[in-house]
């Protein structure tokens, strides 16, 4: 194991988000509320340990994929300490597994919460909440990769351990040059949604911290009824914004390219809006009466799954009362999750398309034994480490599911809770059902169950690997 | 598709289920129950049906897996709809689509049950319904294969898709010896199983069908109680065969051959009785509180959890009232399930040792990329086919599972009483929980929703792919 690099990179994590912290630094100023010090502590504690491990860069550049799933997930682990550190110093948060879960909520973009009252917080830590969530979306080391002139061949590494979906494609040869176009098209349209928000007469702090979540397809929001309150104009912003960051964001860089209908016949791209279009017809159908019309109902069903199948988790209105057919298609959608290449969690469209093509492709082969076929997608043949990557990627997800649920059922809350927490943290939603609904939060949970939760966010926003080989014995053995 | 083939056997199919049918006349007239002739009627129109088909064998040999599956689905399915007529004709279950739910649950040795109150029915009809479990439980593939002269090389494919596990292993050479001995093994448990429930004092006509239910792990009883009112020395007499029955039967084949050691080895077998172990200690830990003292719970828990992992559906208790960890860990063994090579459901516990050692494998794929692994079992190397085809499974699995979840959702049951239904019949098990807890039953369904669940159970029982390749068009094309 190279820990000589795997500390650099750590050390510069730490620098990077005392510099991050900036931000509400500023919220704090703005709003004269003394628990901006908080922040300032912090900083002081991530430079002084940053610094020291970033005074000379590493001698030996060997850097396998163990070493990137290693580094991502120290480094995500280590981001989350210290970003919970205001929370419990501020005593907004006082308990640290509280607060840990609350930054790795933000930090995975799951945007599950502990706050029974939102509203009563700073500014300052509101905006530093919301601001992770937009960290995390597009990941951190994919920002260092962007601006920190790192040398050696574990660009690719580190990246692969840290992007979503079940295979990584550079837009352009240079992994760095790849990094900053996605950092660019992320803060671009970031901009754009707050414009469009602000415009629309939100409040401007609203404005920064909802475009964060949704940008990271995050989900904290600032007020206690989330997005509920917001005038029907905004919650279309939104409903438009939360499903374009769901979007692969190759298919981005190709319209700046102007290959605009190259762009949009990428399956899964396709796929995606089918499965929208789909789910938001059958609920307005199915929930159609509880709203009075059908065009109230559409609104918010779109809102609703929108938010679902991105992942993001802003609620516009209980859907813990809909009948449990709309309720069980929320539920799948929540598997789903947004595409690779996206800020979204879940599975991802693209390894279901895979998958689905892997089960027709091992039917034509009962019928024709003989027959060379290859699972095709977007016209390329799918490798077959992919297909095999992705049919263990769903083999470690059911047994890390399966036994987060029965871990947290010790708290004996009701099936569809534990179900559904799990399904909300580990695919980085958000609400459940039931217990954790949307009107609901997850502090009635035990110390024990919430720290089951954060490894899950963790597990699921990482895709599981980085922090499965964390706690795999032969990791660490030497070789 | 060889048609000749198909017909040939299915009228064999006809033949042997009117001659099976002989066992529940006897019944009605040791009973004097008028009842009786409803078998009559209905064996009359199976050889009606079957003397036909079977007139001349069929020229054309070809048989490949397509045809295999193809002829088994459509066997299973004749033979349900034959095996209700007989509730119908009988009114003792006067709608089609109850008593097709019945009979598939009996063949598939669900056990679930659409009956509010069993006692009512005459003893003819109780003794075939415990009757399906018994001939479901081996296959009747399998018992065709052991008793008619089928001449060609289509013996396998046959048993491959009738027979449950991820690969077949033929015990000897041919597959009718295999067959035979197969058919032997079960039939003297069975006696054993009657012998001594009946020197216990049990009247001898639950002996019979509460035996046939063990046996085939299917789990409908002949009191309202289920196993309830048995006395304890009884339920620890069908707790020891549940559990039996849910051993593969290749190794009861190495003890004859006196090979016990090598029979005990046998890698699932191992992890079988661990995970039961396992089980029955973590709930009786969490429910000795409920039943006073440990050794009832002990011998309480024992039952449950035989019961459900063997997925035969027995219950001597309402475990919907234990505390959510215990009915956590019970649904984890609903899709866990028994050996393969048994005659219980479920996803087997050898597929999930596949699983976890491909897990395994790719982990350490990741931290020495080339480095060459298979995966073992039992010593042998599983082949690549074997590891493609368990992935394949869980794929279809969770498909099949989620989209039948979603579509019983339309009656609006509670999301915990939906999930475990599908649990309970696509596992061929009988009981979930709550609304289909083990005091309530099936009834309250819609008729499509029992439908779905027909078809759970049918490709529950067949391994998903030959109902599956029933229903994909280019199975009917011409090639």
């Amino acid at each position: 194991m190279n820990f000589s690099i795997i500390f650099y990179i750590i050390g510069w994590i730490l620098k990077i988000e005392a510099g991050l912290m900036l931000l509400p630094c500023a919220a704090a100023v703005v709003y004269r509320e003394r628990s901006g010090i908080c922040f300032l502590i912090t900083m002081a504690v991530c430079l002084a340990i940053g610094f020291p491990l970033t005074i000379k860069s590493p001698k030996k550049k060997v850097f396998y994929a163990r070493e990137g799933f290693v580094t991502v997930a120290l480094s995500w682990f280590i981001m989350s300490i210290m970003g919970a550190m205001p929370f419990v110093i501020s005593r907004s948060i006082p308990h640290f597994i509280d607060a840990l879960f609350e930054t790795v909520s933000g930090f995975t973009t799951t945007g599950a919460s502990i706050l029974t009252d939102v509203e009563v917080l700073p500014h300052c830590m509101l905006l530093w909440r919301s601001f992770t969530h937009w960290i995390g979306g597009m990941g951190v080391l994919v920002f260092i990769l962007a601006i920190v002139p790192l040398t050696g061949g574990y660009h690719m590494n580190l990246m692969k351990a840290e992007s979503p979906g079940p295979s990584v494609s550079r837009l352009v040869p240079k992994v760095q040059a790849t990094a900053k176009i996605l950092y660019m098209i992320y803060i671009g349209m970031t901009v754009v949604q707050m414009v469009l928000l602000f415009i629309t007469g939100m409040p401007l702090f609203d404005t920064i911290c909802i475009s964060f979540g949704t940008a990271g397809t995050g989900g904290f929001g600032v007020l206690n009824a989330s997005c509920g309150s917001y005038t029907t104009l905004q919650q279309i912003i939104i409903t438009v914004f939360m499903i374009l960051f769901g979007v692969n964001f190759n298919v981005y860089y190709l319209f700046l390219l102007k290959k605009i209908k190259q762009g949009l016949l990428v399956e899964e791209i396709r796929y995606y809006f089918g499965i929208i279009a789909v789910a938001v017809i059958a609920i307005t159908i199915n929930t159609a009466s509880l709203f009075g019309n059908v065009f109230h109902a559409f609104q918010q069903v779109a809102f609703q799954v929108g938010s679902i199948i991105t992942t993001t988790g802003y609620s516009t209105t209980d859907f813990n009362t809909w009948p449990v057919f709309s309720k069980t298609i929320l539920v799948m959608l929540m598997f789903v999750g947004a595409c690779a290449g996206s800020t979204g969690g879940g599975i991802k469209v693209s390894r279901f398309v895979i998958m689905v093509k892997g089960v027709y492709k091992e039917l034509m082969l009962y019928l024709h034994p003989n027959a060379v076929r290859k699972i095709k997608m977007d016209g390329k043949v799918v490798q077959h480490e992919v297909t095999r990557a992705t049919n263990i990627f769903m083999i470690v997800y059911i047994i890390v599911f399966a036994f987060s649920v029965l871990l947290i059922s010790i708290d004996n809350f009701s099936f569809t809770t534990n179900f559904t927490a799990i399904a909300a943290t580990l695919n980085n939603i958000g609400p459940g059902l039931e217990a954790v609904g949307p009107t609901q939060n997850f502090a009635a949970f035990s110390g024990f169950s919430k720290i089951i939760m954060t490894f899950d966010m963790l597990a699921g926003r990482l895709e599981l690997f980085p922090l499965l080989i964390l706690f795999f014995p032969n990791t660490w053995k030497k070789f």
